[in-house]
């Protein structure tokens, strides 16, 4: 197990650190409140260098960008800053030019550490660009937003969408630091909470019974922000991927689990031109079916079923599965799924909350499930 | 040492093995004359899938596609083809894109190998393309110029140019094969015939003075291609390089000595926009002037600066600092190397052939020795 410990240093904020344990390449995940502010400090510990990136987009550096710079200014950095449009849309090859040209034409050297200050798509785009950079520049990821604090900004996937498909073009870099403020969360649209509410339920779902039960009793004070319950729910699902991430780095299988619900997720939002659903919300359309799908082909009850759909409901998140996707060629859409291997999607069924099976199926075989 | 064997099942074209000792990255380079027509069945050996990509220009495309894909479609594979601009100038993210957009428009999935067919900028932006398409696909080198032969195709090296500066943005990414066809270099223009040879006489400068001696030698034969001086030359270079780069894979430091000579020719060629010199050309040029640079030091013989400039000069490379370079102000231009660290550059001087030391330099201590 991951270990999960008090931060002796910010005993008093209640930062909770947990590692992600990738032998010489091991990183520490600090969630707290109020810790942005330590950015400077924290980065010192763990660069040599007293420069320093920031890469934003336009709606949260708004917000946080001058607190960061401010900090990192006061630890000694040099800071440049880049913002990026803010949107999954803008998750493409021209933010990528954008982040290049800023950084490189700032002459950043291989020890400038790149901070992503933002949620999934800062996060994966700035990591992409900070393991191409120079062939590799250090990164370090400071998620605003739920989804990436307990999703994308731990296991080290970075990359962009391309018309073919969501994340078809990208790397493995792990990063150096991940610093998680609960705080941001404040200024969060309550539509995106839900939506990162959707990879803390998968979480459950996939790998912690218990953890999915204490969603279900505590849905009203994590939808508060209310952060006794929000700091250990937030570090228990660092912990659970980080564990996931530590047996099965570069997802030659087991890591898969993970992509439960992202199949249909996935076609959903390709289908909507990423448009109409956010990611979560996705997800949450994506684990429906695959409870569906699941309970269809035999392999789990139907009271697990209903339990799971009742939870994404009451939590307000989407779960019926769009027309636009009921009506679709499907085989197209998967096809660009980076799990297929031969024409066959590997497909995460539940057989129990916290037990998995893959499964490996045709485009068929979902389309017919989805009408 | 790297082995060099006969390959067994080619005695009778003479193709030579060398291995590139990586742990479980390890892969084979064949030198051969002919070898191109093996493709199909070498890569069969190599791959589970059934499926290929071939990324060529359009120069080496018109002289060697069909070829190849004939080999590839008789022994079994099916596959799609995608031709980038010739020249250097296109070794950016527009060429990027194209082979995103080609490789992903053909779903290829993660099983399918991406072939480069042609010179140093086919190999460099193809193989960033393959470490970056759905985070990784297999990738073979089928260099086709002598520059890729004996250096770019080897070492994992992958990239492309920025504004800034040469190779800005790029991954370490090892091929699972390279395959180098003697024949090919019979199409080679002799002024890149030159520029190649530019980086094997680098290897002898630096590695190996024997090496250096022969192609004294033998000028005459290799430049006439000969096939019984030229095989064994680029497999010993590939072979010198494969030792490096198992080394130090990741230029921590060792793997530094290989930019001898680069530092300056960079420059050369940021400063005429890639435009005025071949790659080998400024490479020539950037080693003249480290001969001078570490003769002015006092780390070396003024006979081994004399003798090393007279064989440049004797294959017909140029050796003079152009104006462009004197006149200009280096310090940006050398800023935006990779290999600067807190201002200085990590520059390889000479002491005697096969004997280098690094040198942490200023801009100014290169301009001055430039005037």
């Amino acid at each position: 197990m991951t270990p999960t410990q008090r931060d002796a240093a910010s005993a008093a904020t209640e930062t909770v650190t947990v590692t992600v344990d990738l032998g010489d390449r091991s990183y520490p995940i600090l969630v707290g409140s109020g810790v942005l502010a330590e950015i400077g400090p924290r980065l010192a510990a763990v660069t040599t260098t007293r420069r320093a990136a920031v890469v934003t987009n336009t709606t949260v550096g708004r917000l946080y960008l001058d607190g960061v710079v401010a900090s990192l200014n006061a630890a000694g950095f040099e800071v440049v800053t880049v913002a990026i449009p803010d949107g999954e849309t803008h998750k493409n090859l021209a933010s990528l030019a954008t982040i290049y040209d800023a950084l490189l034409g700032a002459r950043i050297d291989r020890a400038t550490p790149v901070l992503a200050l933002g949620g999934g798509v800062v996060g994966d785009v700035t990591g992409f660009a900070a393991a191409t950079l120079l062939r590799g520049v250090p990164f370090v990821q400071i998620p605003t937003t739920l989804l990436a604090q307990v999703d994308s900004s731990v296991g080290g996937k970075t990359g962009i969408n391309h018309a073919a498909g969501k994340n078809l073009i990208g790397a493995f870099y792990q990063p150096r630091l991940v610093l998680i403020d609960l705080d941001t969360l404040r200024s969060l649209p309550r539509r995106e909470l839900l939506a990162g509410l959707a990879e803390v339920i998968k979480y459950g779902i996939i790998l912690a019974p218990d953890l999915f039960a204490t969603i279900e009793a505590q849905l009203d004070r994590i939808l508060a922000l209310d952060a006794a319950v929000l700091r250990p729910l937030v570090a228990r699902c660092c912990a659970l991927k980080a564990e996931v991430v530590r047996q099965d780095e570069r997802e030659t299988d087991y890591r898969s689990i993970l992509n439960f619900g992202h199949t249909v997720g996935h076609a959903v939002e390709a289908l909507t031109n990423y448009k109409t659903y956010l990611h979560g919300e996705a997800v949450a359309i994506g684990m429906a079916f695959a409870l569906k799908f699941s309970q269809l082909r035999g392999h789990c009850e139907d009271a697990t079923m209903h339990r799971v759909i009742e939870l994404l409901r009451h939590a307000g998140l989407p779960v019926e599965i769009p027309a636009v996707l009921r009506d679709a060629d499907l085989a197209p859409v998967l096809g660009s799924d980076k799990k297929v291997a031969q024409g066959r999607v590997k497909f995460v069924c539940i057989e129990a909350l916290g037990r998995t099976r893959f499964e490996y199926v045709s485009a068929g075989e979902i389309a017919a499930a989805a009408r």
